[in-house]
This record gives C-alpha cells, sequence and structure tokens, in this order.
C-alpha cells in the first residue's frame, strides 16, 4: 500500500465503502461523486497506478467484473438507454486517483448536457456532487444481491 | 447486418479501414475522426448495438482486446502518461454509431483541455476532426506488427 492511498484504505477495510461485490483481486463500490445515479468503480485489491502495472488476467479480470456490474445496474433498471464504462489510465487521462479504477456509469434519457457537462468536469480534474451515504448504501445493496442472484431482504 | 450500419460494412471489407488486429470475434481499427493521437475502436464482427446484446464471452474478449492494443500502444510510446479505454453503450450514453464499439484513446501530456473538449464535443455527439488517411494506415501498421511481436518492414 502507498501512504495514504485512499483506494488501498478502501480495499483493507480502513475507509468506509459501499460494497457491490468483492473477491481476491477486487473490490467494486459505489462512487462518493457521482456521475449517473448508480455509479460504480472497480480497483484491483493490489495497489497500482495503472493498468499496465498490472498483470494482463488482473486487468482482464476487472474489466470483466465492470461488465458483469453493467449488466446488473441493467437487471436492477440503471442505465437501461446508456452506460459509460471508462477507465481514465494515468495522469494525462486525467486520472484522478493514483490507484487504478474503473468506472460504470448509467445514463439516463434527457440527462445529456447535465452528464457531459459533469464528465468535462471529471476528466479536467474535477468531481460531480457527493451523494448521500445512505443512498450509496441502498444502491450497492440492490446491485450485491443483483450479482448474487438474491433477492434483498 | 443492419441495412446502412457502417461498422458492419467495415467488418466485412465494404467499406475502408486502417486495420490494427482481427479474429473471428472482433476487429481493431484507427478511429477516422481521432480523440487522441493513435486513437482505436474495437467492435464485435457480428452486429450488436449494446454490449448486453453480445454473448458475456463476446462483450469480454472485446474489453481484453482493447486492452492488449493499450499496451501495444505504449511499446509504441502513445498514451505513455495516459488512455482512456471507453464504452458508450445506448443511446443516453451519447453512442454515435449503433453497433457497439470500445474507444482506446491515447492522450499526451498538455492536451488536457483540448481534449476534454473535443471528448465533451464526442459525448455530445459530435466528433473530431477527421484524420488524414496516409497517418492512419501507418499507425495501423506499427501497432498491427507490435501485437504481433514482429518488426515492421
Amino acid at each position: 500500500m502507498t501512504r495514504a492511498c485512499i483506494f488501498c484504505e478502501i480495499a483493507q477495510g480502513k475507509a468506509p465503502k459501499a460494497l457491490v461485490y468483492e473477491d481476491d483481486h477486487c473490490l467494486a463500490f459505489m462512487d462518493i461523486h457521482p456521475l449517473g445515479d448508480g455509479h460504480v468503480l472497480v480497483i484491483p485489491v493490489e495497489h497500482a497506478v495503472q493498468i499496465t502495472d498490472l498483470a494482463p488476467e488482473t486487468s482482464e479480470h476487472l474489466f470483466n467484473v465492470a461488465q458483469r456490474i453493467l449488466r446488473g445496474q441493467r437487471r436492477l433498471g440503471l442505465g437501461l438507454n446508456g452506460t459509460h464504462i471508462l477507465l481514465n489510465d494515468g495522469e494525462a487521462a486525467n486520472q484522478t486517483v493514483p490507484h487504478a479504477h474503473i468506472h460504470v456509469i448509467p445514463r439516463k434519457k434527457g440527462d445529456s448536457l447535465r452528464s457531459a457537462s459533469r464528465l468535462l468536469l471529471h476528466v479536467t480534474g474535477l468531481f460531480g456532487a457527493r451523494a448521500k451515504r445512505t443512498t450509496l448504501e441502498q444502491q450497492a445493496k440492490a446491485l450485491r444481491y443483483e450479482l448474487d442472484g438474491r433477492t434483498p431482504d
């Protein structure tokens, strides 16, 4: 772990997260500054800045999990009409946290301009508005159960 | 094939392309409206609008090829400091061609504002400037040989 890496802290349970999925190599959780309703981040457990710092099988696994999440979101009605899967890999691509992460961002019809502006803020290194923790926890729970093929309590 | 689908035409050799990679399930070629130098598109051979219209193993394969291309670009010095892997999946995510495609977009230090603006144009449905066919052919050839582990003539 790199000192003060927020994603390492999240992976190690030292910082809070609304968990969507985890296994030995990766975890997925709700983005606290969502660019769309249900925005999820997928990260490797191992600290790596860029995707090319990971073994190819690990980075492939991250993208496979991202696609499972996209499919799970759609079964829940999120991003039915559109979803971005986005990797900003490296400083020149405006990677904002130096621990590799893949965005899975559901979109809605008619949010184009708002989200485009927010995406612009994002690629220029700024953020979306901070979401309520309770909202993120509810979304994470629904997605977690969906990926497990179970029904929430 | 959907009538007048430009990516089906490209896949079937009925429209020109600067080919980077192909196999039975996917092909990769230079984007004719690059958002960064060396911008590649990865598409399924089979016509499918959204990633969820494909078998999971096919969409996983597309992302695996996208990552191989990112790694190949970096060995060639493209996107050393940053690369986007971007899927705009569905109309609400401003998918501009209704045949699934993954962008692999190398970035350069200092191009932030320019590219951010062009990315904004892209997510709002507009395009980058059209590139010269000869430039695309040269980049495609270098990448093709790089992915094959061979040296260009």
